[in-house]
């Protein structure tokens, strides 16, 4: 037996009921609490500046038309542009494969709408992002969770659920996923791809991270050998530029895409058509690879000073993974760890984390944890450690 | 028997194919084509300089913080200044009670989201806005269209109709519908309120286009005399600055805010913060009564022009609603007559408009057809309809 998880009047209410989670994590933005908790890139890079510049040239240049209704696949020229980013990302493909959203997130839901309905089965990673669980929860979807290692999800594993349950797609966020960090392989991308065309399965590529790489060489996604049209890729703006745009993509096959549009425009007709100009402008305008480098560096040196502070600090019986980019890295306990006890323990300690349990679909990973190091200072992120590794050790 | 519309295999296919009125108005935006089809605001009336000052302002003040995360509730300062204009327009609520929606589209869906399971009715007026229909059915939602007349939905036809059959919410646009241009009567505000209490329902009132009265004298929201709980109001800049902002509000009860909030946080996480703080600013440090006041006159000019030029060039048998401000007007041709047949030679003539029959969930309508007056040229409007008249002339 497939393990289904939970019970069907359970799912929709869940989505729809601020979990304890949402409500607690309202205390970590207090400004005296050192927050390893949420996912905010790091404000004091954002290119403030070039983008205001990029701004005022939209009004000056654009005017009223900047402000008028656009069409729901979005501005043309940004997706032209996005069909640029892609190409040197590995996929080959043009504007109009392209359409734009209102964040990332918006992808997810949209997903959520064209291809589930209610007791409709996922493959996940196991763990995997928390906000795409509760966006599929929405529309009543079971989770089966597939093994997943330092290497990412199993193909194999995936091809034997696969065998047992149909699946409506398979999730994946393979380049430092959220929440573990880690990097599904080369060749496991190849396999899972297989394993896609033998069971006939959609596969849902979701890479916000991909471009914050700090080390090794980069991955070609899935979506680069997607030959068959099986692959609906997604990304954002958010942690290229700024999240505060709300502004994403998914390139995905013909009729995948055409759903999606409808999808889109019953929900808000277009992404912002100011937001959208003013990134296109500004991509167009200055050198965002250079600014994304800045970024990497930057972030690099904040996993480096919490992996050392974590080696210098932590216990016996704690191990984490090694990313080799993005924001996350995944704590695990000793076993019979609690860490949504260890997380009230720390918010009296003024130091925050996520507990690794919202992030199973199945219950499991009480003993684990996520911690985020783009938004914190090396100085408080040494600090931030200190307090929380001195809890363990309790 | 209450009729409930269209079998369910067919309704969420529907939502999510696209209709041929979707693909036709792609013609409809070439550039010798004169469009009273879409919903477009005058684009030359935007106040473009002062959003401009506006933008430029929050770079140079707020910076990094306003291309960052927010929350999902909305950024508080706007919230309060949309509070302050709920009171204007006579309902008392404060900051906690608004939600800041990307587009008043948005909340369409989340509303969606949160009430509606498959089968679920909703009574609307007959005719109703096909983005909402558009909407709902992507839940697989039922339609039970009332009677409605010069002073809007009839109450009683909703009180009886409650009576056969459970309905989720009534949805109303209480002022210058869409596609109509008709405005609930103050009286009938008061009896649907009543039966709303005596059948235990939800109310949605959804109002764009309040501001935009050009004659007579406002008409208090239902949400005004709500004191049980049971009116969602949305309503948007789209129509009184500017629509590419993609920025809307819901005023909600708290338990349905509540799940609001969360089916939007799985949707988009937020708005564009940028373009929440964009428009604070803007109304902080513009006149924008100033600005409505403009956008008033023109769209009452243009109204006057297009009402001029059906009397003096519509034949015999073709009858209109004289709205008293918003953006459209709505044609009844003679009985036989199919407008998505004119639709099509009107085409030919370069002249443009919605048919009927999308508007109306039990496919009645096929002798209307929905005019917008709002992004026209005097000089166009009169071109226009002198085109459509000597079609129906024909």
């Amino acid at each position: 037996m497939v393990p289904i998880m939970e019970d069907k009047f359970a799912r929709r209410m869940r989505c729809m009921q601020p979990s304890s989670i949402r409500e607690t994590l309202k205390v970590t933005e207090q400004p005296d609490v050192i927050s390893f908790a949420g996912g905010l890139p790091a404000a004091e890079l954002f290119p403030v500046q070039d983008v205001r510049a990029a701004a005022d040239a939209v009004f000056a240049e654009i005017g009223a038309r900047a402000l008028q209704y656009g069409v729901t696949d979005g501005v043309r020229s940004l997706r032209e542009r996005i069909a640029t980013e892609m190409g040197e990302r590995g996929v080959a493909c043009t504007a109009d494969d392209v359409l734009v959203t209102t964040g990332s997130q918006q992808s997810l839901d949209l997903i959520g709408k064209v291809f589930l309905n209610p007791d409709d089965v996922i493959i996940t990673e196991n763990p995997t992002y928390l906000a795409a669980i509760q966006s599929f929860q929405c529309f009543e979807a079971r989770f089966v969770p597939a093994p997943t290692d330092d290497d990412g999800i199993d193909p194999d594993a995936v091809d034997r659920l696969a065998s047992r349950v149909k699946a409506r797609f398979v999730y994946v966020i393979p380049n430092f996923q959220n929440p573990t960090g880690r990097t599904l392989s080369a060749e496991r991308r190849r396999a899972l791809y297989e394993v896609a065309v033998k069971r006939n399965l959609t596969i849902v590529e979701d890479d916000p991270y991909g471009k914050l790489r700090y080390r090794g060489e980069a991955i070609a996604p899935i979506k680069s050998f997607d030959k068959e049209g099986r692959v609906v890729y997604l990304s954002t703006f958010s942690k290229t530029v700024a999240p505060g745009f709300r502004t994403g993509w998914a390139v995905a096959p013909a009729d995948i895409r055409t759903r999606l549009v409808i999808a889109k425009q019953a929900a808000d007709l277009h992404t912002s058509s100011l937001d959208q100009l003013i990134l296109e402008r500004y991509l167009r305008d200055f050198d965002n690879a250079r600014h994304v480098e800045r970024v990497r560096a930057a972030y690099g040196e904040r996993y480096a000073c919490m992996d050392a502070a974590l080696t210098e600090l932590m216990p016996e019986g704690y191990t984490w993974t090694r990313p080799d980019g993005g924001m996350f890295l995944w704590v695990t306990g000793p076993k019979g760890l609690d860490t949504t006890v260890l997380f009230r323990a720390a918010l009296e300690r003024k130091v925050a984390f996520i507990p690794g349990r919202d992030f199973f679909p199945d219950g499991a990973g009480s003993e684990c944890m996520r911690l985020n190091f783009s938004n914190a200072s090396m100085q408080l992120i040494k600090e931030g450690v200190s307090r929380l590794a001195e809890l363990c050790r309790r």
